[in-house]
């Protein structure tokens, strides 16, 4: 037995690191991005901005005017707090460790599989509750799970990652009222759907809103933002390790987020296109495709897996999940600009002949 | 109580947030920063690489590219692993995550805080080993603590921070023979120090070594590496959250860091300014100044925090130390470049009269 093997908890042994398959030169459908880089008429300035950033410093450690930045182009009223992340997995981990030991986190399946990793990460018990057939909550169940597990946090991705659908409003109040714990809206994909929870945080003290510019635009540079009632984010962020932002990824956002007008452009560009390519694919007879509020569209087919394969074969990366999954008849397709979004449709063409 | 006071931890509750101080305009001497940016010979390059970045796109998850360039700029033996975080601190605490519920974390004091404020965020133990009057270890007391407390990871700052000292080698090699736990040298000032436990990691399993850029010029970019045996380090990289290095900091990286020569060459100007200081500083009759393997400079002082507010008043942030700490009659000095370090001693001359 090696060192590490008799060290390392054995829960961890077990288990694979998180895996990212290859995707150079390909088109990649996989990941909820978004297709839109940094467009050419605010390259000069963003460079200037860039160079002005001191890399040899440390990074700002509380940085106001990034959090003006977030505020301006997500509509955050002044009156709530916001607390920074290096992406929001890392406010995900924040949370947990803020739970005390044989405290409880509660989360739906199938949903984002960093709740419960995190929760294992930070010797959290779990309890995922599972969706009903159309992927929405079963209340009455959870409210019974809630009563018996007293869950110390409850993480509901709103809209919902990988189905893509918005769970229903009125229940997620009710498991809001029915808990002593913490219920963390994880707003990921807010951009692309009808609804938020952020007005809420005024009416429920136990309620935080997660949200992230990674499906904006701005995956590469890491950040995520939890948002809540001014006292609950003061105390929270003595658990974020200090300098947790670094310099570069300030400066881009303090300029490139300015842009709000392009970003919501953009977000309509991808909801057009998800409208067209949910049409499209409901064309294809072995597809059941599943109504998105997000950047992407879950679709069953009983061929998922060679499909999977094929599409792969021809350079285009959807998601595909484990054979031993309940996902195992699911591709996860993100909505891409509208070329990219052909070249999917030819390819599943050629694919069914 | 309002929710968050009834929900939180109480010890989070009552600890404080991480303090830092305002610098701006300030001479910058508190953080041991490089007063070296990027060259003006290298910016378009720099700019270049950050213009081909895809901010739009998550990050290379494990950027093999930006580990090759440490590895050369270290001098890492390629049959040691490599594992990346957010700064050294993301590390600190992923080590602490891997630790088992009850595990008992163990440094030595003065030493860095992080090491003890981790330990408490993941809910372990910690035991703080005291340091002796020139601030090099008790070996038997330390073999004695190994023995009773069992520490499942030794923190051991080579050379120590705020003190500035290298600890006694053999010392250290008996502590790393003496302990089933892990023993991570956190050799953040490796550029300014004579001996590193590098190539050791070969001899004995349960060694890491921890590094960072931040004080070789790149603090604002927020890279820590901890470096180790090759399966040690695949096991603990399933603690790892995926993509924590952004896009921008690993294009900075891997054309910046590729500069070995400058580097070599600026922390040589920072070891030359070192022994200069230290020589200028001891002329104070006032001043205990102690040596140092590190890019700063720790002074005993009767007077220390009124010199320290002296300073802050003639727009220079040194380091002081809370009135109720062991450390309160010293201030921590990081050399900066020939000017700087010049308005300093002008400044204490001043104070001195």
């Amino acid at each position: 037995m090696t060192f590490i093997e008799q060290w390392l908890r054995s829960d961890i042994k077990n288990i694979d690191a998180y895996h990212v398959p290859v995707s150079k030169d390909m088109i990649k459908l996989d990941a909820m991005e978004s297709p839109f880089g940094v467009p050419e008429n605010l390259k000069v300035e963003f460079l200037k901005r860039i160079e002005q950033s001191e890399v040899n410093r440390y990074p700002e450690a509380d940085p106001s005017e990034l959090k003006d930045t977030l505020r301006a182009l997500m509509d955050i009223p002044d009156e709530f707090g916001i607390l920074l992340g290096n992406g929001s997995d890392e406010l995900i981990q924040l949370l947990a460790l803020a739970c005390s030991k044989n405290d409880l986190i509660m989360s739906f399946e199938p949903s984002f599989v960093m709740y419960e990793m995190v929760s294992k990460y930070v010797h959290l018990d779990y309890f995922g509750v599972s969706l009903d057939s159309n992927f929405d909550i079963k209340l009455s169940e959870a409210l019974l799970v809630i009563e018996r597990e007293k869950p110390k946090i409850i993480f509901i991705a709103y809209p919902n990652n990988p189905t893509g659908n918005s769970f229903d409003y009125d229940a997620i109040i009710k498991i809001i009222k029915s808990t002593s714990g913490m219920v963390v809206l994880d707003e990921a994909y807010y951009a692309y759907s009808d609804k938020s929870f952020l007005s809420e945080i005024s009416n429920f003290p136990n309620l935080l809103v997660l949200r992230t510019i990674s499906k904006i635009g701005f995956a590469g540079l890491r950040l995520g933002l939890l948002i809540g009632d001014q006292e609950t984010i003061a105390q929270l962020n003595k658990l974020r390790l200090p300098y947790n932002i670094n310099a570069l990824t300030q400066a881009s956002v303090n300029f490139l987020l300015k842009d709000k007008q392009r970003i919501l452009d953009n977000a309509q560009i991808i909801i057009e296109e998800r409208r067209r390519l949910t049409h499209e694919l409901s064309l294809f007879p072995k597809f059941k495709v599943y109504t998105s509020q997000t950047n992407f569209i879950l679709v069953h087919s009983d061929d998922a897996q060679s499909l999977y394969s094929a599409l792969k074969k021809n350079g285009i990366l959807v998601k595909c999940f484990s054979k031993s999954s309940d996902l195992a008849n699911f591709i996860r397709i993100s909505v891409s600009e509208p070329s990219q979004n052909n070249s999917l449709i030819d390819a599943i063409r050629n694919y069914y002949g």
